[in-house]
């Protein structure tokens, strides 16, 4: 007997028609109603009917170009914002953006998440979404919704973290229902390294790729993968926790408590420690002269050093890369991804980092898994969780099945209040 | 801007309907038509022709329960026949399966791979199958296709094995068209593990699962995924080719030509090679004991030696295990499966060898990656292989976008020759 797949019920004739219709014009718009008929193989009159609720509700606009006489459709990228919320190790981003999820003001603000408790940042998050909707002018009923990355694994389904190891007072806490209560719409929790995939997917590195892995270099190491178009969880939303992989015969401890994981030998945390420690031992120059200068010490410092010819910062940044590429080596063998989009604040460092990388995957791979693998950089940067956040809630509100609510909401919100 | 996906085109409606009702009725039968109108949402007229077709056809008929008064619809498993071919380093087996891959007839005769010509595993297989074929009194119209697994990378959709390392000659050989020739009928060839992977899938230890791993310890060591009910094949097809896993700080040469690699270390020649070492030099009076006795000094032997309280037959094994155990605790930190299922000859050589695999993914996985996972043995054994191709061949030719011209040809074939 074979077992029970995509049981999903079937959805009411309504909604299925105008989200068939909605989505068409969000994922390939500008396009001409007639190419609508020609893709669904609904009825002239069923598009008509649909386009003209989507038009009334203010979630598709019309688009006229000079070279045709054809009316085409498009999403309206500003009938509403969304907001993406970027909460990492030693920063917090919020970012207000367009239904297109392009950022119109952003934020960034230094954050120390091991130790400032979770009430704190959600107060902080939200004083920062208040200054930017207020700067943009920004009213509640056009704030469609919300997105939070954070560092550690997430219950996606109940919106929650679970057993975050390095987040004390975060394991369950309802930031997102307490964002979505003060702001009054919806609200989505993921792990940070998965909305960056999504960032990449959509205004990134990995536009048109629909099966990818982004790996996220920062103070902690994480990897989100996309399959078939869509961010894969796994069982317990614990897909991409590659910073815990064990190297062998690695004995370092790990903040998670194991011996050798790969963040405690290679992540940023484990390059600032390797790096003040070779400070205090006078074995570099480069280190000395910088940090005396007010420098932080960290990757980017190294980054510079490398490139300024410090052997010391040069061989602290191969040995990370050469770690990392070891893992990602065997990963690709497993998984045989076409791309591999690396970010996160220590990738962003310099090339030279990533050049490593991608030679370590390259020699120790299969080469039939490498032989079309290209490794490449985030192309968006320090705003990959802002953004990736935005696609986040953009994909689920704009979603087949959400977009008829969204539809009768704004027809009710348009309606002479009697 | 979105990437564009799902974007395949619309089917034409009587494919979409007659294979929408066959897909439900192969998946949930056996059902009452009023369940298939339930289900899908379509008018009752609609499903009774349809159903009508599908019955005048012979590929689904009634069912009736005693308990019930209402006809029930069901794949009509004896409308034809498929074969499944299992094509391992050592040992080729050939199956006659019905429409429910249930084996009717089945061979399985020595190989020795990596000497024999692929024309020379082409006549065998095709004498098996037409013996399996002439025994069971299967003619050729009622054949519907076949799969073969074979144990190396493959193209799927041009039908071919891609680089294999250990098949001399099997680079781009056409095993599958020669058989389509031979036979007149689809042939379909994927790698051993995803084919393994679909059969505990569909019949086996994974029934009802969405998302697994299956892991092939044999002469060799695979892996086939599956990622929400379907193989995940990677951007080349090279998913799962976890054998050629580095082990960090192992030198042992691999017949790839690497050094350090876990089927090097692990699978199958790998211990028989341990175990002829440890003969030749007296370490273990069991082997030498059963060795003399004319028993093959293999993975079985091996077991065997262990359960009898042999140190050195034990010690071989446990070190396998262990270096399995370990590469899969990196694989299920990043990919987070609620299930993995082993099989493949040495795994299936005893109970403790897989405890032991499981004892290090529990311990070597962070806790929320394994705080549901289980670890279990294959439920096909040795017909894992012949099944799971079965199943691949079923899930092709009884696809939505097949059935119409399945139904058609039928037609065509219960018409009176004018």
């Amino acid at each position: 007997m074979k077992a029970e797949r995509s049981a999903t019920p079937p959805l009411p004739r309504a909604t299925a028609t105008v989200g068939t219709i909605f989505k068409i014009i969000r994922e390939r718009g500008p396009l001409a109603a007639s190419d609508i008929v020609r893709v669904t193989g609904l009825a002239k009159s069923t598009v008509s009917v649909n386009v003209d609720r989507l038009l009334a509700a203010g979630l598709v606009r019309e688009e006229w170009r000079p070279d045709s006489k054809r009316r085409r459709l498009k999403l309206a990228e500003k009938a509403g914002c969304v907001v993406g919320v970027d909460v990492g190790q030693t920063h917090l981003a919020v970012g207000l953006c367009d239904l297109e999820a392009v950022i119109l003001e952003r934020r960034r603000v230094p954050l120390a998440l091991s130790t400032e408790p979770p009430e704190s940042v959600l107060e902080r998050a939200s004083a920062l979404i208040d200054e930017l909707a207020g700067r943009a002018r920004v009213d509640r009923p056009d704030l469609f919704g919300m997105a939070v990355g954070v560092p550690g694994p997430v219950d996606y389904a109940r919106r929650i973290p679970v057993c975050p190891p390095f987040m004390p007072g975060w394991d369950g806490f309802p930031l997102a229902s307490r964002l979505a209560e003060r702001f009054g719409c919806p609200v989505f929790l993921d792990n940070d390294a998965n909305v960056m995939a999504l960032g990449e997917r959509d205004r990134g590195a990995a536009q048109q790729v629909d099966d990818f892995m982004f790996v996220k270099i920062g103070t902690g190491i994480g990897a989100g993968l996309v399959v078939r178009g869509e961010i894969y969880r796994g069982a317990k939303g614990a897909v991409g926790d590659v910073g815990h992989i064990g190297l062998d015969g690695a004995e370092t401890l790990c903040r998670c408590g194991n011996r050798g994981c790969l963040e405690a030998v290679a992540g940023g945390a484990a390059l600032r420690g390797k790096a003040e420690e070779a400070l205090r031992e006078g074995r570099s120059s480069f280190l000395a002269q910088r940090s005396a200068q007010g420098h932080p010490v960290d990757a980017t410092l190294l980054a510079q050093g490398a490139a300024a010819g410090d052997e010391t910062c040069l061989t602290l940044l191969m040995d990370s890369a050469t770690a990392i590429g070891n893992v990602l080596a065997k990963l690709v063998n497993f998984f045989n991804p076409s791309l591999i989009v690396v970010g996160g604040g220590v990738a962003l460092a310099g090339e030279r980092y990533l050049a490593s990388i991608r030679e370590v995957v390259y020699r120790r791979s299969t080469p039939l898994a490498t032989s079309d693998l290209v490794v490449k950089k985030s192309a968006l940067g320090e705003e990959c969780g802002v953004v990736g956040a935005a696609v986040l809630v953009l994909d689920e509100i704009l979603s087949h099945r959400n977009v008829l609510s969204l539809v009768s909401s704004r027809h009710e919100l348009a309606s002479p209040i009697s």
